[in-house]
């Protein structure tokens, strides 16, 4: 029989992975999770890969099979794996009985031909596609509540939904204008393989542009604002720390608004969801505010005539950004606090 | 009698002074420099207190005093001073036969009003703000051969100005749009005086926004654009780095452009300005390639509507950015190969 | 009454006071603790003042007076506050009723003379200095426990003893060898005022001894090694990253031994103390494994005869070298799990 | 006819190489230098495969083979090889008649089964052993003058041996003492080649141990201090940035010295040696101040009781460490000004 606090996790070997791993383990709600990885070289517990978790992360380690975790007794699986990867595996654990929070871009958007058009992928099926939650609770935890299988978000793309979302559900936008997302990103977010251009030496004092006009999380944006990609220029850079996203965003307001309204109107939409913090108005977070933790801290700064706004939105990619929003997630579907192990 | 190829360094103890020191040091065409600064503490050499001058920056320290300067034979005084100082310095040296190269805001406009405005001081008086020439020599290099007084620009100014003027001269931005303009510069910019928002701890693994809409380089970018203050959204944020800015700015074309084009527009305008480095379509620079330079290297990025364009601009916020720009400009003055000592 | 499960936190101002609010906050035992500091410049939460606590730190902030504390029924005072504060403060607490913990040198020896010649201050009286408990609970678990004043060690030191504490004790070194302790620390350690040599610039891509045969960690190590200042080259170094001490340490044993005796020996000095972890044989810890944990790992390389040892100690200076390590002191005088809050 | 102001420059393409290729191209008494590489892609020019050096370092580059250089006029060739084909190519070269700066461990050994011992690799043959010679110019400038082989040190071996050698040569060090040598070094002196261990993520904000007791290096410090292994401990660590080496050495003298007589030890030794700079008692070098230079900075602190010694010297691993000694070493063998090119 499944058990809802027993979890699976698969792919811990990548950033995301060890952050779930560390936010799982210190999980008081949960049974120990086990961990599920291609290769264990013989490992037989997660701290021998890992020595970080040595001495309180002692948890099972297991070779990867649909069947193994099929026939344990979890409830849930969380896949940090590639998109391919997850594509397979979260079907064919669903049919087996777990839910699935899948962090992988495979199941982010209903329409494949989005899928296939920014990742070059086959896309999984449709029917699948259709029954995937997009997993930002601020914006659709009932639907998560109640969900087989959550498709958790883009770091990217949180950071500029979150911050865009209030604005154009309020319908503020000058009509026909603009918006510019300048997303910055530490490097944690270009993953664990070894890369010519993420050597320390080429990150270290260094600082650029990347993916102008052809990051795949573009379609996320898109699709949770309700914007038009004719609308939106979303650009990425890397910077040279570990971890953090920080996004700086520029619309033209329909109307003049004060301050007041600004912040009252981002007040009143994260009411009662407390890993959003608005600042006040005059002030603007910073990426250490949110580091290691699962929070968006999002600011913002009106010129004197009421009508260009500059929103700033931050996050720890690894945190609200991936493995903390799973966890997040996770919580939403056993109807738990939102906020268990996230603090 | 004044020797050209004599020069006075006025106020050595900041980045930006000891950049200009470590570059005039090498320069070949000239002297030895002398320089001035307020507290000598006893030394008498520019290694005395600066010890990664040991052994090749011997060169001779000295109280500061207007006639100590105007006696000797010095042909021109670099002024690394705050923008109070150099109001008083630069017309006093000039009355006593000196060139001046300014590296302050003190002289970059012509009206004092603007002056007043944006840095809540008194302005200098008129007839040297309208004696004083803008010191970008790509743009403005016959004026500043026979300049009594250069205005250094700001760093960010710079790398904005140098992206942006070859589009706005053409006439290309789409008529009432908005240029938007996310600046990124290393912490050398802000000073070497210690603040707790500089302190090691704050600034390693951090990243912010400040100054949003009020940053003193925003009436250079409007005057040398030429671009009015409704049209430009010119943002700054700290990176965790020693030395570099880099600007994003996106722009809406009047008429669809080929990435050919762009390119094309903007080698024909840098042609024969090889601190200018304009880079092929589909590439973009990076800090690294441009720290402990006086390059400012420019890329950019088209989308498939061939309007919305983006240009990344870098350059060293202490080489072109400042000190290596003031080099290239009393290279010009001199009428000497304006890389000079800059390479 | 006095409840033991409630704190008063003096000092939340500096990083180490910072670290302790924050592993206080999240303490399942304990009521929200109270701070108290000097300025509270009208603020009345922790929040107010630190803006990453929004939403979950929002704590009682108060003005600092003995009064107010003693007048609490808060059972436990820690003292993140300057030596000379401390000194004045933890008696005065304690004739009121509380325990406490403090985290400067104030209390660190027994001996008067030792604290003015390496502190230049006056020391606390001496009935103190003989009542405090020097506050590694790996070596002085049943003292903490009755304790009514701990003096929480220096992050240097703790680093070094816990790697010499079993060799020192079991008598391996060969009589009349050196033991030098070169030691790096990130820059969080130096404090948070605003300092030239502690600007981002300066640290940033530097690295630097200091304070070589001067630093006042000297003495504690001596005394609870048991070894002689002769004996001992212990020098400190800055590391251009925020958090964590890294110590090898380079030791000539009287005896030739195996690999396997001396990690044996060390595993055993440590049976039971979960925050001291032991690599391997032919594995050394790193600082990413330690930081932002309570955890001290230690590691070590044998050369060919046996008798040359080198190890390797490291630990997150602000964790078990600061806050973290008080936060265990403090569980071992509750007679809770030591590792409460501290994983 | 071979021209000896005419250099070919093999391997440019890890960090020595760019950082070679950097100082030779400013070298004013050269011709351009030409660039063989393995593979050159397609690329004529250096600035095709580094845009580092668009505009200033558009030098030929062409395929490598050991035909084309000897029929080219140039009189040296630089090779920054890996060790295996450094070991081939620079006899082949010599015979061709060109003399060889060879920036790899093959010739720095008399002894091949020293070589094949530490490096593990068949060791070149006797005679070209016995032909090379160790270039720190600053102990053996008359042996590089007339050289046709010189081996460049290693940068680790570099910072050691200058700050060890007038120690052992006056014959200062107490008899039977251990000399423990305790370095740290930026991340560009581990190569360019991406491996998981020198990840961004995974260097940022961590520092480490490595290679206890089998650095490389070990044996060109025992050569060239004539201490024998027994005797010294040398470690190495790895610092979270790109450049620098600092070496932190603790010794022991057989009499007590003053501050005064171990200044004045090094100065006369270093007498006429501009590229190492002594600090004067009770100062320290910092990397920063040795960052993008040839110097090797020494400084030191002496105990009360004048007989523990501990020396600090520092340098930058890819200037004095490697690029540029190379040149350097050069410009003896062409006999002129050593600091040419090197300011």
């Amino acid at each position: 029989m499944r058990d809802p606090l027993q979890v699976a996790v698969v792919g811990v070997t990548g950033y995301t992975g060890l952050e779930l791993a560390r936010i799982l383990l210190r999980h008081p709600a949960l049974q120990p999770p086990v961990f599920y990885v291609r290769e264990t070289n013989g490992a037989k517990c997660l701290a021998e890969l890992f020595p970080q978790f040595r001495g309180w992360g002692e948890a099972p380690l297991r070779p990867l099979s649909v069947e193994a975790i099929v026939s344990s007794n979890a409830g849930t699986a969380f896949l940090a794996t590639p998109h391919e990867v997850s594509a397979e595996l979260a079907p064919a654990l669903i049919k087996g009985g777990l839910r699935v929070v899948d962090l992988s871009g495979a199941f982010r958007f209903r329409d494949a031909e989005t899928f296939t058009a920014w990742y070059k992928l086959p896309a999984p099926q449709a029917e699948w596609l259709a029954e995937a939650v997009y997993g930002i609770p601020e914006l659709y935890s009932s639907e998560i509540a109640k969900a087989r299988l959550v498709a958790n978000p883009g770091c990217y793309a949180t950071s500029v939904i979150l911050a865009l979302r209030p604005l154009t559900q309020a319908g503020l936008l000058a009509s026909g204008s603009s918006v510019v997302c300048d997303c910055k990103s530490g490097a944690s977010g270009a993953g664990k393989d070894p890369r010519r251009d993420l050597h320390f030496v080429e990150v270290d004092e260094n600082f650029k542009a990347y993916s102008l006009f052809t990051h795949r999380h573009t379609p996320e944006i898109l699709e949770h604002t309700g914007l038009n990609e004719s609308q939106v220029v979303f650009s990425t850079h890397l910077l040279p720390l570990a971890r953090g996203i920080l996004a700086t965003i520029y619309v033209t307001l329909g109307e003049p608004q004060t301050a007041a309204d600004i912040e009252s109107l981002y007040r009143q939409f994260y009411t009662g969801r407390p890993m959003v913090r608005i600042w006040p108005a005059e002030t603007l977070p910073e990426l250490q505010h949110v580091a290691h933790t699962n929070f968006c801290d999002i600011g913002f700064a009106l010129d004197n005539s009421g009508r260009r706004l500059v929103i700033v939105s931050c996050l720890d990619n690894l945190g609200k950004g991936a493995a903390g929003q799973a966890v997040q997630n996770f919580n939403h579907m056993l109807q738990i606090e939102e906020q268990t192990s996230l603090q």
